[in-house]
């Protein structure tokens, strides 16, 4: 039986393609996903083509799999479909609004991740690019998305060539609130951090990069506020142009 | 085995209690999904206090399981304590911009459909409320969540005490494109969606409302325009006073 305790994220893929008649076939179980209002807010782009693959590519800052899996799949917001149903049976949508958008990303990434969690059952790997969002507008370009279309998630997918290692993660504690939010003393935080600081692999990052702190590591490296700020203008941009804002 | 094509959302629970290891068995072993740059960048308010459930109830409609449940969860983007932990640990962060709030909501709702889909393969019902971001500022003063934290999604969770029924989806070639978005032909869309308007509860409930078509339950009753327009407001609102934009 499958083990979700050992899951791991895959970034390198074996040459052995992924039949379209499975891939379709997890994708309609996953409708199955609660969705608002049974509208089922979102589409999925499978790109298999090599050079549409090359050209999603700098969108994830060219990390490797985006061009090595042999499938790549964008879900996206999707209130377009629906606003053309409405708008043919004499009914008046008026979805192009930040409420509307939420909606449909929320509905989007629980069927991603329900999605995600059957083809790993199936065995195949996978890994998340977050990225998708940073550049969204090179994706929407490249896939042709029309008004009303956000790209939210992308997976890159494939029969798994390397074991992956399953990550560290937080003390359930550190996640859980019961009846009310609980605020973090310090000394909450050091119990809750101090596990993942003090793992071998962690203290080897801080000090190649020359840090003082594995938070500095996100801060001053991976995510750096002026890049955050940088993006969040982006972002809302990009929504404003597909119609959402 | 269990079955994901049979998957429905359940509304009615029996009085068997949830067992708090199994809860935080789930929680855990959910943990193992996806995150960015390992963050993990939600935390879960576990209410189990009538009290509690009475206050929230309101922000959900009132709708019955946000009372009867024996556990509501709500699954809240949270970046109060990986600030904490940077502050602590001489990094400066700078995390209050809506790229970043996209990004918590993303881990937010990925490990939420993780835990939904374990809970259900355990045995468990629950059922999904889109409610928590239509009234957030009330489930915000409820379980006193800090700034850069924000509801996402509330799942209301216990022992079936009905069968609940599988919904239709649309086929999955209404869903998925390949390389490129296709636009939607009038064709396309009759294909598409006509199979969900001829299901007889579809039509009853189409005649029940005084309506001509399927479509118009949804925008003239279900999810009205000026209302999405509205929450629209209230939702950038709130996300400012949280400190996301």
């Amino acid at each position: 039986m499958y083990q979700f305790e050992k899951r791991r994220s895959i970034r390198k893929y074996s040459d052995k393609p992924i039949d379209n008649k499975l891939l379709k076939q997890l994708l309609t179980s996953a409708e199955q996903t609660q969705t608002m209002g049974n509208l089922q807010l979102y589409s999925v782009i499978i790109t298999r083509d090599k050079s549409k693959k090359a050209a999603l590519a700098p969108a994830h800052f060219n990390q490797p799999m985006a061009t090595e899996a042999p499938v790549v799949l964008t879900f996206c917001a999707d209130y377009n479909r629906s606003t053309q149903w409405c708008m043919q049976r004499r009914a008046t949508p008026g979805y192009d609004n930040f409420l509307s958008f939420l909606n449909a990303a929320i509905d989007t990434l629980l069927y991603c991740q329900t999605f995600c969690n059957m083809a790993e059952q199936q065995g195949l790997g996978l890994c998340f690019l977050g990225t998708t969002i940073y550049n969204p507008q090179q994706i929407i370009d490249t896939l042709k998305l029309p008004r009303l279309v956000m790209p939210i998630a992308t997976i890159t997918l494939g029969w798994p060539d390397e074991e992956g290692s399953v990550s560290d993660r937080l003390p359930i504690n550190a996640i859980i609130h019961n009846e009310e939010y609980q605020a973090y003393s310090p000394e909450d935080i050091n119990r809750h951090y101090t596990p993942k600081e003090q793992l071998p692999e962690n203290k080897h990052f801080v000090e190649i990069n020359n840090m003082q702190t594995l938070a500095q590591v996100y801060t001053d490296l991976r995510y750096k506020p002026d890049d955050c700020r940088a993006m969040s203008k982006v972002l809302l941009n990009t929504l404003r142009n597909q119609g959402f804002l």
